[in-house]
């Protein structure tokens, strides 16, 4: 049985193009039997920004996501990373095992390091890989599902993995990527669907909120409804919206609208988006309604997921010679 | 009351250079009625070498040489980092608020950088000043006793507690430096007493070992004696070691053995070091013929340090909206 580790930064509600892109395949995956695990990386928000003060109504969203999304939290483990401090320690000998070089080479430290001036980066941000192996480890994942760009962060995982293994013994097994193209999901704006530049439609939105948001999503003057994402991107990704709420070709959802122009694929859209997701914006809004029973089912997810990092550090200190 | 936290690596018996440099202190302050927390730092050797197959005698080592010297495992708090994932998990937030910069001037991390070549230098070389700064916070000490070269050391965990303060409210006190000038003791070759050069008398040698290492100490040609340390820097260390055991002034050690030349001084500081270091040998023997019983005592260290880090890091987490 595959043991899958996924996860996300608590930065906000998730929207549609989070869904299509990882939700789904996760719930996918938990219901084929796979033993999944989500970490609410907390931590990781304190690289980029004051976060503390919105950080609970974060979290909480996120979860809120996960469940909505069929996440079954019976099954599937989900927890924060900062509750479980045996994960965390984890850090100090994988830390051990890779050079300054190595943890520079990340391109996401590397995308820091251009972004800011590179005396600015933090501590934190620039051990990120090491702490992301932690957190992939800790439960022994063998499968890590990855977008193309994340799969050297989980290179570096595995190369920890295999030091560990030739320096102290066989703890951790070498996890896999599980490698899925997502849909690419544009904005209202024609942009990449992305929460910090507003244009995103959350996947706890109301039916209303869906209706007015892609009212206002960016079309073009075609009158004629067709599926070209390269030339026509901003109406190509809502017919590919449809398709994917509808379980249909995109091509013959274009063609189903055709002439209907912007109008009906809105309309189409609409529809299509409110039915797939009214069962899923119920369970979100039954678990909401419960804070205290949300807030247990998390720290029974971080009772959990200490119970394992307690007995993955306890083997790792005895492969290092720690018991005294 | 001050809280005091000193600790060592864990590389192998301590001499009498580390005594009079700073066990001695450490064991005054405790009398004085400080409370004392002494760290036995196993993460930070995996630093330099594989000690992993050497690590268990190397910290039982430690903590005789601690008891021998006077700590009191009652008032005084001996634990192992690697045994209290809170404090480790401290690491995180504080490497949020220092820069890569920050990190890269600290002067151990540059000296490593200056001898082996800077992209093999490890994660957790690079990260040891934040690692250290939760050594000295998570039990919120109020001083830290420090040689000259320490200083930049400390400073970077000043900054971290003032950050932390500005950031997320009031957890840690600013530790003070307490500045102690150790005396300069060599070795038997006349370079600086150092295990890994060979040339150290252990604190825990036996009065024939102890007669043979001074017996084979590097003297110089003048046949009287005197107190010159910069003149005859290998004579007047070994005055100054039996002045030390004495509590004399060196120069009227000096003068006492005056034309008894070497043989003469060599004989003084042998009775002189045997003398002193008796009832702490004796001691070290005792707990030393009881291994399960000095396994047990730095478990109720680690047992204490788990408790306070334990507290200190759930205020960290409330300071920081971590409580979910």
């Amino acid at each position: 049985m595959d043991r899958i580790l996924s996860g996300d930064r608590p930065t906000g509600p998730l929207h549609l193009g989070h869904y299509f892109g990882t939700l789904q395949n996760r719930v996918r995956l938990q219901r084929a039997g796979a033993q999944l695990t989500l970490v609410v990386a907390d931590y990781q928000v304190l690289t980029d920004t004051d976060t503390a003060a919105r950080l609970g109504p974060a979290v909480d969203a996120l979860v809120l996501d996960y469940l909505a999304a069929g996440v079954d939290p019976e099954t599937t483990t989900i927890f924060a990373h900062s509750a479980v401090p045996a994960l965390n320690q984890l850090l100090l000998p994988f830390l051990s095992l890779v050079s300054v070089a190595e943890l520079e080479r990340n391109p996401t430290v590397k995308d820091e390091i251009a972004h800011a001036r590179r005396a600015s980066v933090s501590g934190l941000m620039f051990t990120y890989p090491a702490h992301q192996a932690a957190d992939i480890l800790f439960g022994k994942a063998t499968v890590v599902p990855v977008g193309q760009d994340q799969l050297p962060h989980l290179e570096l995982t595995r190369t920890i993995a295999r030091r560990f293994a030739d320096r102290y013994g066989p703890v951790f097994p070498v996890p896999a990527a599980l490698l899925s193209a997502a849909p690419l999901l544009l904005g209202t704006d024609g942009t990449k669907m992305s929460k910090s530049r507003g244009n995103a439609i959350p996947l706890g939105a109301d039916a209303d909120e869906t209706a007015r948001l892609i009212r206002s999503a960016k079309t073009d003057a075609g009158r004629h409804i067709t599926y070209d994402p390269v030339a026509r991107p901003e109406v190509s990704s809502l017919v590919l919206l449809a398709a994917l709420c509808l379980d249909r070709d995109p091509h013959a959802v274009a063609a189903d609208v055709g002439p209907g122009g912007a109008a009906g694929l809105k309309k189409l859209v609409t529809d299509a988006v409110n039915e797939y997701f009214a069962p899923l914006r119920a369970r979100r809004a039954a678990y909401a309604r419960d804070p205290g029973a949300l807030r247990a089912l998390l720290r029974d997810g971080n009772a959990r997921a200490t119970a394992v990092a307690e007995a993955t550090l306890a083997e790792v200190k005895t492969a290092m010679n720690m018991h005294y």
